[in-house]
Order: structure tokens, then sequence, then C-alpha cells
């Protein structure tokens, strides 16, 4: 099973979470690019963390909205979105061969991440994009939603994720962030689900039912102290219970 | 003898240059990376115009200023100037990529081009950015400034430019444009200072005088029409002479 | 009757229209505020030139979307909406002043122009953005849209604007640019039709029928030497049939 | 005495500083206009705080370096600082109108503070761009340095600040950050120093000399917990001894 979490989202003079310690944590980094949150000098600090402790690099391709975090909806052209898309990984590309590391993967960010998990074109304009620059780029995407199909279609590898922190409907969606409960906040029941999820490929819905996802990949948040002790307390778990934690990516960051 | 011209320079709804057309002029292209100008989509469409005529591609790399289009000096640490051009020449490789053509060198745009060419410790940087991403980049620089030897002791291969519409003082640099006569007009004039410069190496000065000046390219350029017909006129008067025009990368765009 | 254009869109660098011809033509300038397009010197030498010839002035507010020229749909929250408002007219108002005139208008700029003629949640932000910084500012928007009366219900005063070089359709509304005869390029129709919506109330629509149009002032646009002759045809045409031109703001400027 | 801090400063999805406690401790708030940091919607909730508290508002003008946070010189032309400067302020203004505030002073922030205090060019184009928008703006600037005298000549009021945190030289100038000792940590020592100011007029140099120092305000930070604390005791222990905290314009915010 693989451990993803969202880094290098500092700007300039702002913080944002603890990437030193969330990259002890996970086997897959996604880190940001430019467009909704990194500076070229706080990504590279980041690369070189990432390739000193062996995680695998995958881009954080966003909207260009740093003032909005990416999280936005916006209605780029095609052509737009895709040289967008191909500006944010080939700019990371270069970042991580100046840290010794390469970008294995492509995970979309905020707006970006929830529309293409369900509006074909622009899902469309990220996959060519990722064609276009490198076939063997992985796209990670929602568990249970279609862009994973299209992209698979298309003949790029897909790798499906789950969050941890987050209530799933009956159906195996999320649950908006806007209704109560959404959100998880005991890392003891969060990793209990997680352990669930990997051994049996099933997970507690908001109703209490069990439904059956399939993931590659947990997505843990590290942006707050909370969050990273959330996210120990799921790689710990995991770990007891001989889960065997690794990317993905086979031979990893090379 | 190589011709470049500074190219993918439009930002969204703002055109700038007539790239299409240039591009029948130059052998080398340098385009803009998103930092002082360019937006990817345009970039990316100078880049395929690029690639089905074989122009060579260097990445234009300026300082983070879209406003001042690059032009105004800035003290950037070393941490974030290695960054920001690491950044842009990989940005602009992705794109590169997407078109069908490579990044072959680098050449600094405005405030950041006429820093290096003295100030070694910016200058450093450049370079270094250069060696971390790709050590094949060729940097391009002004003739007979510094920058040059100290990119050629850190293994990089350089070239030297001049500029086709510029004055020279005596000594071999370029005459101040706050002083009067250093835009040089007259398409005829320029395109002979040009090929007496590639067939004897000497550019007559300001004060009448010759000087030696080593130029492996011409930098012209294509920002207004009477730019474009002086460029144009400054390739057929050395096509005419029996100069060949080619980039002075081997094998070209490859 | 009043004429209107968009002014100030030039970028740094990047020049957009010829903001001294068009002055010359309408009397009210929609002055770009920074977000979508106009640095502040370039801006504040458009207001010079609006002041020096008596025109008035309105913000001309915009999404934050600068790549974009404020011409793709975003979704901002009403606290970021109605503050970006603010922000934009302030800075107006600070530039106005330095100029030696007043803003006393809005009108929103591209997407946002044309989300809040529907739109009522965003419509209410901007007109909460106006009612919190002058509530004697006049709201400018698109003849037959409910924004207008939006805006009259919370106590501002309105003016309706029509487009000289747009098609509508027989209930009045424009024409997508998607559709073919969307925009129309011949000055003398244009004028002409211009003349009868002065003198009759009416437009003819792209089916030849004729709709009651009502509009308080006539948008012309300055982005090419052809709009700048359209512009000026419509005024030509509208002075010799004794129309009066002016602004809509009782006492012009001051 | 008055009490000063930087404030707004967040940006986005990025927090920086404790904005409702700060104006509990200061009498007067230097806020962020979006150039170097602030995004209107934060800056609005910041300022609606300071009207609440009856805190003085200043607009905090920096250079137009977000990554850089407005840290880093730049060398903008007369025009393009005049026009920077007064956009900024009339945007402060705006918002400050929609919280029920004015804005009062200007503070250039980071690079431009420091330039300014010497460099005679760009200070006359900030004091410029003050009398342009409003006249009865003050200027706050650092304590002993010539820019205060060059605002006077030209008709503004002027405060001059000491920093609460800084080491002083014998001289009277600020010890240069990359000197040992040039930021204090203490909370008890930079109280008392502050407390001997106030009283006598003189601070304690690095050297242990006693400097006169003429300041009018005191500025204190608020972008860690230990500098709030330290932020807390300045007003505490000022308080203690008798020193009546309020504002330097008259009237306070009105």
């Amino acid at each position: 099973m693989d451990l993803n979490s969202d880094l290098g989202e500092s700007f300039g003079a702002w913080r944002m979470g603890d990437d030193a310690t969330m990259l002890d944590v996970v086997t897959s980094a996604n880190v940001a690019c430019g467009f909704h949150a990194g500076d070229p000098a706080g990504i590279l600090t980041t690369l070189r963390a990432a390739a000193a402790r062996g995680v695998v690099v995958g881009a954080h391709v966003g909207y260009p909205d740093l003032v909005g975090f990416g999280r936005r909806n916006m209605d780029p052209s095609s052509a737009e979105l895709v040289a967008d898309v191909v500006y944010q990984i080939g700019a990371l590309q270069g970042l991580a061969a100046a840290a010794g590391t390469r970008v294995r993967y492509v995970k979309p960010h905020g707006a970006l991440y929830n529309t293409i998990a369900h509006d074909k074109r622009q899902a469309d304009d990220v996959i060519s994009a990722m064609l276009s620059i490198d076939s063997s780029l992985v796209l990670m995407g929602l568990a249970g939603t279609p862009v994973l199909q299209w992209a698979q279609d298309r003949g790029l590898a897909t790798v499906a994720e789950a969050f941890a922190d987050r209530a799933y409907t009956p159906q195996g969606t999320l649950v908006s962030r806007r209704e109560k409960g959404a959100v998880l906040h005991d890392p003891q029941l969060v990793a209990q689900r997680m352990l669930r999820l990997v051994e049996s490929g099933q997970i507690e819905a908001i109703d209490g039912s069990l439904v059956a996802l399939k993931a590659d990949s947990i997505c843990v948040h590290g942006d707050s102290p909370g969050a990273v002790a959330m996210a120990q307390q799921v790689r710990v778990t995991l770990e007891v219970a001989g889960v065997a934690l690794q990317s993905f990516v086979p031979g990893g960051q090379r």
C-alpha cells in the first residue's frame, strides 16, 4: 500500500505543513508546481528532502489561482489547460532533476482534481498533457471515479486513492465537506478504517454500511500538527499489522 | 553564423511580435518561459512553429517580474535565483517535449542578462542552475563579457552574441540605450555591419573606429514591423554574401 | 446618449488599444483596475487623459485572472468577490484622485459581467461591494438583464448598455459569440443600427425583426484600428443626426 | 506613545500572524495592501477588526513582489513607483471605507522601507504618491533617517519609529540583521529598553553606550507566538509605568 500527501505548499515567506516530518511518513509526495502553491526555491528544498528519503515524487498540478489555492472552479480552454499542465509537470521535472530525483506521477489538485473526476473534457486535457510530455507518468485519481478508466483507455497507468480523513457515502463517494461528519478527526478511528480498507477492500460508510473500495494509495494530510499525528498513526497501524508500505511505482523513485 | 531572436513573448490576450514570421528568419529561438513574458498556451504554439521549421530552441529565462517585463533589476538570493532558473528551463523543456523539440541553450533576458554579464554571483547562480538540470545546455551571453569565461570554466559550452541594431563603443561594449545613437534603425546599414562582423570579425564603433568582436550569433528583433524587416534584411544580406546561416548546435534541434 | 469603451487595458510592456484616440470618441471610460488588465502606471496615464478631456471614469472590475483577461468563469466566495470588487474600485479611486478626476460608476468586465447579468449571488456581491464603498456609484450592466433591477432594488442607480458591434436575438439578448454573425463589422451598418436604437428604442434582431431595447449607453470598442474607426463612425452618425452625446452622470466627471 | 505592528499579511490559504490578538496590543495597524502580502478578503477582515477596536489604520505599501514578500530590492521607474503606491493606498482606502474606518498614514514595507530611508529618488516618489492622493496622510519612517525631513520639506506630517526587537549602533542606526545580536529575543529586556526610550529619549546601543533617539512610535511584531508575547510585554511595561499609549493621529481613527 502507498501513502501519499500534498507537499511543497509553502509560498515565499508563508509556511504550510511540515514537509520534512511528512516525508518520513509517506511513500509518495504530491509536490506543488507553483500554480496553486509552491515557489521554486521551496519546491526544490522539498524535492531534495524527498530524494534523500527515497520518497517517490508526483506533480501536484493545479489551476493558476494562487490566492484561491487552486480550490476555485475555473473553465480554461483545452489549449490553456493542456499547456498549463505540461508547463507545471516540466517545471517540476526540472527541479526534480536538480534534486537528483524524477517525477513519476501526476495528481491534480483541488478544484481541478474534483473536476476531472467527472468532467471528461478537462480530464482528457490533463491526460493529453501527460501523454505529450511523458507517457510513463501515472495518473493518481479518486477511487471509484471515471477519470481512472478514461486515462487507462488512452494508455496511462493509474492509481486510485482513498482519503484517510474523509467520510464516504454508501455509494463509495466522498461525503461533501459541507455536510456534517465529512471530515474525521480521531487518529485511532481513521487508522483502523484504513487498515480495514487495506485488509478487506471495504470502508465503513457514514451510515454504518460497508462499501467496497479499490484503492492503491491512501492520502494523508500534514497541514496541521493534528494532521501529522494522524498520518503517523495511519502508518504505524498499517506497519504493525504487517502491511508493507511502498510506492506504487516499481523501483520507487528511480 | 547563427541568427537568434526573442520569441514567445505574448501573454494571454496581449500580443507581442510576429513569431511565425520571425521563425522563418532566425536559426535559434529564445523562447520566454513565463516569468517575464509568455503564457503556457502561447509558448507551446511558438514551440510547435519552431519545431516545424527546425529552428533550435533556447530558454529565455528572466526575473519573476511580469509587469516590468523582466527589465528591472532585482536581487534574488542564490537559492531563489538557482531555483527560478531551473523552474523556467524545466517548464520550457516540458512544453518543448510536447511540441516535439528540445531546449538546447539558455539565454537570460533583460535585467538578468545585463546583470550576469558582469555580476559573478548571479552569473554563477545561472550557471549552477544549468549544470543541475542539463550540463549539455549552452549559455548564450553578450560577446566580450566575462560571463562566457565563467561558464566555460565550469564546463558549459557558450555562444557569444552581437546585437544587430545596437551601437558599440570603441571598447567593444554596447552603447547605453540612454545615449544618443545607441539603437540603429537603417536596415541596410545594420545588415552591412553584420556582414562585416561575420566576414572580418570587426564592427564599426560609434566613433568610426573598427573593433574586433568575436560573435557566434547575431540577435535580431521582431517586436515591430520595422524590426521584422530589419531582421529579414540581415538574413538576406548574409545569404547573398554566401554566409551559411545555421544553429550553433551541432545537429540542430535534435 | 452616452458612449462608453473599455480602456486602460495595456499591461506593462504589452499595449492594447489606443486610449488617447478613443477618449476623443467616448463620453465614459471603463478603466481596467489591475485584476484582468491594467498596471498602475498605465492606468494612471489613461486616467489623466480622461480627466483632461472631461470623460467620465468608471471602474472596470474583473476576476483576478490576468492570463485569462478576466474572460474565464470563476467561482469566488462572496467574501472574496465583495472584497475583490471593493479593492479594485478603491485602487481606481486612488489613481483617479491622483489624476484629478473621480470614479463615478462600475462596469464589471468579461466573465464577471456575463455572470452577474443573471447570477443573483454574484450580482448581489458586486452590489454589496459598491454600496460599501460609495453608494452614489452607478452600476452599468447589460440592457434587458435582471442585474439592473436587482441593483435598483438595493438603492443603486443603474445604466443599461447596448453593444454597437453585436447582433441581438429577437428576445433582445446578445447572440452568442459562438454563433455566426454574432459580431458586426460594417461601421456604416453599426452606426445606423445605433442611430435607430437612440431614435426609436428599437434594434434590428438577427432574424430581421425589430426588438425594443432600452439603453442609456452604447459600448464601442477600440482594440483594433477597425474598432476605432467603427467607434468614430458611431459618434459621427449620432452627432450628425443631432443626438447629444454626454455622460449619464449629471455634472460629468465632477 | 504609539505602538504599531504589521498586519493583514496573510495571503489566501496561508496564515501569517495573529491579527486579532495584536490589535488588542497596538494603537496603529500597518495593513498590507496586496503587493507584498495580503489578499482583499483577508485585508478586509483585519480592517474590520481594527475598526472595531479603534486602532488607527496605515497603508503598508510595498514592491510588487509577493514571492519575495517585498523584501528584495527592485528599481522601479518613478512613474511605476508613484502609481504603485497610489494604487495600494487607494485599494486600502476602499477596503477601509467598507470596514468603517480610514487610512491615516503610510508606512512603506521591507525593501522599499529600507530604500527610501536613504534613497532620495524613491523617497520622493513615495512622497509624491501620498501628496497626490491625500496630503493629510502621515508618513511613518525609521527614526533618524533623512526620509522624514524630505517628507516634511514637501508638507507631509511624519512619524519616527523605533524597533522594539532590534539592536542599535552607537550612531543610532539599526544593526544589520546579518550581524550577531541584531535581533533581541528577551521580552523583559526589550520592554525595559522601550520604557527607557520613552522616558529618556535614549536607547542602549550594542556597545553599551546610550544613544539619543527621537521616536514617536514603537514597532512590535506579531508573526510568532514569541513575538506576540514580546509585544504584550512592551505594552504592559509601558502602561504600568504610566505611559499613555495612543495613536499619533489626533482624534484616532476618525
